[in-house]
Formats: structure tokens, C-alpha cells, sequence
């Protein structure tokens, strides 16, 4: 019970969300969500978790609370860049569940709670830390181009590739690449990486010569998350950090609507029933 | 600390959530969540949790945990009449954010938790203790007429009537007023809410004469709730206990169309600009 405990005279001590929520509300989880995560990273390793050192940007002071060590400028600039791409894209999933959620005149932290789970799926935030399981199957540059034939030909999905709106290369894909291989310590598959990218699309091209595959945001992002010192399972949750400003704009301009969000529903299943 | 490294040890401990998700996870999750509830009303209240005593329904294990006491089987029925009437309303707010949040392949935990958020909002579920509040201030039933025209003259919400949907009285409303009634311990006010309701129904109907303003479910699930035993800032989390079942039946069958849902937004923005 101790958890609750704490967690509760937390929530008793604390100031209350209001309504409509402000971006200073937003501010504030966005300046606490990154010592959260560092915390949990290293509790779950049996680490204590590490105060933030005052003076640092938001990408600093999560990897030194990760990593119990100031990062090197370049490598928070890296993480930075990654946080500012990855910051706002629209109404996808997780945006529109955060929505939905401060329609009805929720909090702030409610709202992004939800779209927090809404990022955890597979099909929204999960795709970077697959695409290097991917590159683990493919293992070298020339079995890149039977890999990806393989995976088509099986209607298997390929991580890091395509997009339900995009059908050009993801100007994101592109930003991050060059901070990847602009990065001091990059993952040591990043040319593998590179390499492979090139067999797949063409690949793409040659067996789905009308859909326009292209390469997405998630593909390098991948390798700026490493490169960083993040292991793959934190991917989808730091994501879920640079994400929370774009939450936080579009919950902000939600409630200037004040409408619920409801859509309706048709009913097709049976009709009046008498149960015996 | 301590409430997170004991809340990470559990969830180290614990079975993750699958895709798709199941009614197994579902009944986990029902069956868990009152006492989750009645622990945080007692840890607030300085007062120690109390173990599920074995053999109770989920409505009376509810109050024993709350109150540390077997209830009476007549106000056990009751409230389970209220988590029956409350179980699921087809496609609201918070269900929709349920839906939207699995729809990603996310784990029906955090499609419940989305819709937690959701339903803590006052357009959502919030309007049953805000009941107590209105009949507080209208006092007797011969206030009643004078105090909902001032509130439609200054044109203020009246909590407890009106439907985004229905045009007729709730039946909700209805089967909640008639165990409202048959409970062993009422409400002070129950008297005063019958009388005041036909006298703001009459007001509706002369000062809003096609709006059709008929009496919700939150009318009547006020009184239950006060009835067996319940403070007013915990009906809309006891309101979600009831929902859990509602929400895991349209998490389950969105998990079959297996589908983001990710509506198109129109940019009414800024053109292209350039910074200095």
C-alpha cells in the first residue's frame, strides 16, 4: 500500500488542473514527464533515480537523469532535434484521443494520459524499436533485398515504411537521418541502416509499383534513439515525451470549442430480444 | 520514491496485456477496480484499506472495502442496479475514447484509463454531484419553481436534465428514481428532488417549450449513490466502476476492425511563413 499512499498525499498536496487547462499546466508536465521516465528507467534496473541538474535544456537533463552523467553537447542536441520532429504531427491517434478527452472538460494531464495509451499501440508509437529488430533479421546490406521480398511476398509488414497519409519520403525521415549520421557516438548499424533503406525501397517500387512506400519518420528515428543510449523499450515512451507539447497545443485549442466530442453510432446488431 | 519503485515492482510482477485484448483481461480489471477505489477513499481519508471480504458481489465487496463493513444485501442491490444501469450507454465520450486508444493496438487497460479521463470530465460524468449541489441551494420544493427560472433566465445549465440524444424522460432515470425509493437508507433529500423535478419540468417545459428537456439518468443516480453511503466527489469514479464493463465490450470490438481511427483535419491556419 505504500505506492498509493505516497501517490495519494501527492495528489492531496498538489494544485488541482483546471479548466480550461493553460500552457503553463502544459509546461509543467512536459518539464516533469522526462524526470518520470529517467526515474522509471532506472528503478526498474534496480538504480536510484538522479535529481535533474538545474541549467539543463529538456534533452540534457533526461539523458544526465537517465544516465546519472551530463550528456555531451552534441549528443543532447541530437535527442533535442529528435523532441522538436517528433513534437506535433497533426491530428493522429493519440492527438485525437487527447481531444476527446478534454472535450469534456477533463484536465490537461488527463488528456494526455490517454493519448499516452493511445501512443503505446503498435500501429501509432511502437514502430522504431521493430525497425531494429528488422535490421538484427537482416544482419547485413546484401541480404537487405531478399529479406524485404521475402516480407512482401508473405503480406508481412515492413516497420519504418509507408504512411496512412504521406505518399512522399517523410520530410521527418530525412531531418532525422542527418542527425543520425551527424551524431558523435551513432549505432553501430546506422550504415546497415542506410544501406538497407535503399534495397528495401527498391523493393517497394518493384512489387507494389502503385503504393508509394516510402521511408517514414520511424526509420531513423531509431537510430537517433540508440545513438542517444536508449534501449529499445524506452523508444515508444520517449516518443510520448516530444509529444506532449503537440497534446498539449491541440488540447488547448479544443477547449476554446467547448463541444463534446460524441460521434454517432448505427446499430446493427439484433433486435428486441425477450430473454427467457 | 516509494510509490513508485513498489508501483514498478508490481507492474515487473505482473502479467502484461495482450493484443488483442480478451474478457478475461476485462473481468481483471472490473473486478480489481473497486478496491483500487474504496482504498484511495480510505488511504485520503487517513484510514487503512480493508481486504475484499471473499464470497461478495462486486457491488457489495465495493462498500464492505469502503466502509469496512458488510452491507445490508437491500443496499448492496441497490447500488448494483446503479452499476447495472450505468454499464454501458452506447458510443459517449469516454467509450469513444476507449475505442480510439485500442484501435492502435494498445492494451485495454490503457483504453479504460483513456476513458477514466474522459468520463472525469463535467460534460461527461460529472452532473450527479453537481445534483446535490442544485438541491442544496433550491432547499424546499416550494423554492424549486423560482430557482430553475432564475437559472434558465440567466440561461445556466440545470444539472440532471437533458440528453445530447434522447427528447424523452430517461428510462434510466426512471428505474433509478424506483430503487431510489425502495432503499432501506434514502437520502435526506430524495422528497425534495421528487418534488423539485415536476416543478422544474414544468419551467422546461413553459420557458423551453421545443426543447424537450426531460430528466436524465444523473437525476436519480444522485440519490442512489448518496444512499448507500457514498460522498458526492466520489460518484463519477464509482460511475466509471459501473462503465468498465460498457467500455471492455466496445474495447473488444474495436480490436476486431482492427483499424486506427485517425479522422482528417482541416488546416485553417497560417500559409507558408517565414521567420527571421
Amino acid at each position: 500500500m505504500d505506492a498509493l499512499r505516497t501517490a495519494i498525499s501527492v495528489w492531496g498536496a498538489g494544485e488541482r488542473l483546471g479548466w480550461p487547462p493553460t500552457a503553463e499546466e502544459a509546461k509543467r508536465i512536459a518539464a516533469f514527464a522526462p524526470s518520470a521516465l529517467a526515474a522509471f528507467a532506472r528503478l526498474r534496473q534496480g538504480l536510484e533515480p538522479v535529481d535533474p541538474q538545474p541549467g539543463l535544456g529538456i534533452a540534457a537533463a533526461f539523458l544526465q537523469q537517465l544516465h546519472d552523467k551530463e550528456p555531451d553537447p552534441a549528443t543532447a542536441r541530437a535527442l533535442d532535434a529528435y523532441l522538436m520532429v517528433g513534437a506535433e504531427h497533426g491530428l493522429n491517434a493519440s492527438t485525437f484521443a487527447a481531444r476527446v478527452i478534454i472535450a469534456t472538460r477533463s484536465d490537461i494531464a488527463s488528456a494526455i494520459c490517454g493519448a499516452v495509451g493511445a501512443m503505446k499501440g503498435p500501429l501509432h508509437g511502437g514502430a522504431p524499436a521493430e525497425v531494429i529488430g528488422q535490421l538484427g533479421e537482416i544482419g547485413s546490406i546484401d541480404r537487405a533485398e531478399d529479406w524485404a521480398r521475402g516480407k512482401l511476398s508473405r503480406k508481412e509488414l515492413i516497420m519504418g515504411f509507408g504512411h496512412r497519409v504521406y505518399r512522399t519520403y517523410d520530410p521527418r525521415a530525412a531531418a532525422l537521418r542527418k542527425v543520425a549520421e551527424a551524431m558523435p557516438t551513432k549505432p553501430a548499424w546506422l550504415e546497415l541502416a542506410i544501406g538497407a533503406e535503399a534495397q528495401i525501397l527498391k523493393v517497394f517500387e518493384e512489387m507494389k509499383p502503385g503504393r508509394a512506400m516510402k521511408t517514414n519518420v520511424e526509420f531513423y528515428a531509431a537510430a537517433v534513439l540508440q545513438g542517444v543510449g536508449l534501449v529499445p523499450d524506452l523508444f515508444p515512451a520517449t516518443f510520448a515525451l516530444a509529444r506532449i507539447a503537440g497534446w498539449s497545443a491541440h488540447a488547448i485549442e479544443q477547449a476554446g470549442v467547448d463541444k463534446l466530442i460524441r460521434p454517432d453510432a448505427k446499430y446493427i446488431g439484433h433486435a428486441e430480444r425477450h430473454l427467457p
